[in-house]
């Protein structure tokens, strides 16, 4: 999830407001449709993402994703979808899948880049392709308990975005910026959520 | 990735330190021998993880991530691993896989599960099953540009284990709590990570 459009009131003009076309395989009219029934009932825009995750064996689990609640009703997926995670040869994992920092990595492109899509939709300009790279450092002695000085996530987070469309070079890089603005796992990762952790034992 | 261990000195008596045998799946001697290194040179603990991303279509996204830095140098995953992203219907997707903010839970879930087993093996507790359910609230007044009040990512996450295994209740909860404290997906979430971007346009 990210932005689902830009801030109407500063970056779109009337035009752009009044009768998007579809683009890049973004459905605008229906974008458009849903941001003005949101604004007009304002409790639609309530959501609850889930997942569930259940223990393999060693470092390696797996996750279901499957419904959610929003726009006032619960929904489910296209398909249950699955992910699985694992630690590395090299951090004593079997190497089943991404590491969970790697799907943190993935979110913050996959955000990034649907807003990328729906911004450049909404303004009327034609991608060709969006490519990024992400990449985290992260010092182990935090999680591996040798150091009370090393925090235990990612020291600092890089994401360079590669985009080809119609428009200038600015006008790309702004697409790219108002994606930043309003997008959900960056402002997660940034500014951090209150997570509660419970437990039935 | 998150906890590979517990803090050696305050939850380890000597026999668990000197020779934890293999238990979850977890080659605990392997662990243990992986954390002496470690602590024996520091500069191993580096790691750098990475993923690359690709715009599909509309909303969808394909991420790759295979190759990381770490223990001093170049790693390649057992495998180059997928993972899709998009929008649900309800929010004018294709649906063609999780919403990034989905896999930012799947993270959460997968970092703790495997603090969880590794934790458990080295303090000797054998695990049979851990379950857990995760769930995120977004009000998508922030993303979709409606309110300037309203943060673009989640408000709150909820993380439930159910932990079975032979050892008491507290002894297991005590296990959860530990991973907790040492996981790199939740330190990211709760207090917040720099995060750079860059554009190539």
């Amino acid at each position: 999830m990210t932005q689902m459009t830009m801030d109407t009131t500063t970056t779109m003009d009337k035009a752009e407001h009044k009768a998007p076309e579809p683009m890049n395989g973004v459905d605008t009219p229906a974008l458009f449709a849903t941001i003005n029934a949101v604004g007009g009932q304002p409790e639609l825009a309530r959501f609850q993402f889930r997942a569930q995750s259940r223990w393999v064996d060693g470092t390696h689990s797996r996750s279901t994703m499957s419904g959610f609640f929003g726009a006032g009703g619960e929904h489910v997926h296209a398909a249950v979808f699955k992910a699985d995670a694992d630690h590395p040869a090299v951090l004593c994992g079997a190497d089943n899948g991404p590491t969970p920092v790697e799907f943190v990595l993935h979110a913050l492109a996959a955000c990034l880049t649907a807003g990328i899509a729906n911004i450049a939709a909404a303004r009327g300009v034609r991608l060709r392709s969006v490519e990024s790279s992400v990449e985290g450092d992260i010092d182990l002695r935090g999680i591996l308990g040798l150091s009370d000085e090393v925090r235990n996530g990612f020291q600092a987070i890089r994401i360079r975005f590669a985009v080809e469309g119609d428009a200038s070079p600015q006008k790309l890089r702004e697409i790219v910026e108002q994606s930043r603005k309003r997008s959900a796992v960056f402002d997660i990762l940034t500014n951090g959520v209150p997570v509660e952790v419970m437990v039935d034992a």
